[in-house]
């Protein structure tokens, strides 16, 4: 084993732990489209790690919705267009979704007619505001929910979290890295939830 | 950069590491049938940060499987079925397993009688209580090793860890996001690793 | 919910925090060649933590490359070749590739004459030791960009991070599990980052 760089500390001294939740705009304004789009927060979480002060440590980037994802790779114009294409192709949005390419499936999560199917949904509506034991309030719930069956799909082939160490107030990423917000069902603005956990 | 929420403490405090390996029962009796499920595990590990008493920091979720997955997305019953459909149409399970679906593979994780292939199988073999020098006992490793290489990349495909920012004592997800434990290669009683650090 | 082992320490004593870039050496020598090879790194790993006098708290294990994957799954010859024949299939190289299959791709990204396409990717060519202003230097600069969109692709499925939590100085990993780099577009020596978290 040789080992190229080590930083270490021993303390007994401040320890830090710090949580965020960014807003990340979109970049394209107006509604939603059930588009893909992928943006670089690299310098938004290293914003977040200055001013919480960590030095040495572990940052983690957590994706607070079901469509987006988190990844960390080359951000490259391009490339994030073949992502695209490619998650399109893995996952094809439903025959029912705005986003229909030439191949589409059908998936049972939008059939929405269907849903809330069972209790634990139902309860899960009530818990985040949507009374839908009131048939009104049932039918505006169903209306507003996205055809996106494929979008999740994309974030669970993604990942939701990353962990990143911070050594000397750095994400310690590689010359070609970037963490990268991707939107599967969007563009929106967007939340990012940002933790330090270390010494300052 | 807009802040939504900012949670920190600086301490030369108390500070927490917790471990635990928790059982996730099956929610189908009997014997596994190599089918995939999928299990909501947000209330158990939330259960396992108020136990350890954790205010501020990280709790890691981990697989100790190889053909269990670790996910963050919506729980719904429906999309659950989706997800399953989608693993068995991007690795379909070999011609040879009870699984196997129309349009089958066939993958050499699966030539058992080939196997183990090389000296560090053989030796991972030994290490887990199986002396398959004997070829008796080469015999009977040989008839239980599930025809799962598809359940294998599939478990890749989700990921095997999860690290979560827990703030006031709540693991910090999304509204919709449940942590979910899925089981590639079951339904069979599984185990969780859930652990913390940080400040009490 | 039932709990089958518990590690827990709380303390005021020491805490550490520290990280390394190991070095993982290819185990083909010879100019690299679009090939996807799998090398278990648990041993190197739990060098680590052993070095750094880890005791309880959490290892973190980062991919410094954007063509690089980290996984924790089973280590053995034959799924790794099964590994590499599916990701080859869910994104086969493109046409212009040394690897191309028989059903080749064409990417965006690799429209090397059409890159850098836009000042972001400019400028980190600029930042990475790259006068890509100067004609010549954009030539060569060209000719040694790799054709390697679905290395990136394989990568963000795989995943760059994972953290894994360490109690009495182990690895908390499952009996089959091993810490794999996947090298999507190697074999090459590859860096990986290593990071602990915790207590002594």
């Amino acid at each position: 084993m040789r080992c190229l760089l080590v930083v270490a500390i021993t303390s007994s001294g401040f320890n830090l732990s710090k949580h965020g939740v960014l807003e990340v705009k979109s970049s394209k304004p107006g509604p939603p489209q059930q588009e893909i789009s992928v943006e670089d927060v690299t310098a938004l979480v290293q914003g977040f790690v200055d001013d919480a002060g960590l030095r040495e440590g572990l940052c983690t980037v957590v994706s607070k919705h079901t469509t987006t994802g988190i990844t960390i790779n080359e951000f490259e114009k391009r490339l994030a267009t073949d992502l695209r294409q490619w998650l399109l192709e893995l996952a094809p949005p439903d025959a029912r979704s705005v986003a229909a390419t030439a191949n589409p499936k059908t998936y049972l999560h939008n059939d929405i007619d269907q849903r809330p199917d069972g209790e634990a949904e139902r309860l899960r509506c009530i818990e985040n505001g949507w009374d839908i034991d009131d048939p009104e309030q049932l039918a505006k719930w169903r209306s507003q929910e996205p055809i996106n069956a494929h979008s999740h799909l994309h974030a669970m082939l993604l990942g939701s979290t990353e962990a990143i160490p911070v050594a000397e107030g750095k994400l310690l990423l590689g010359q070609w890295q970037s963490i990268m917000l991707v939107d599967l069902d969007g563009p929106r603005d967007r939340l990012l939830g940002v933790s330090v956990l270390g010494f300052t």
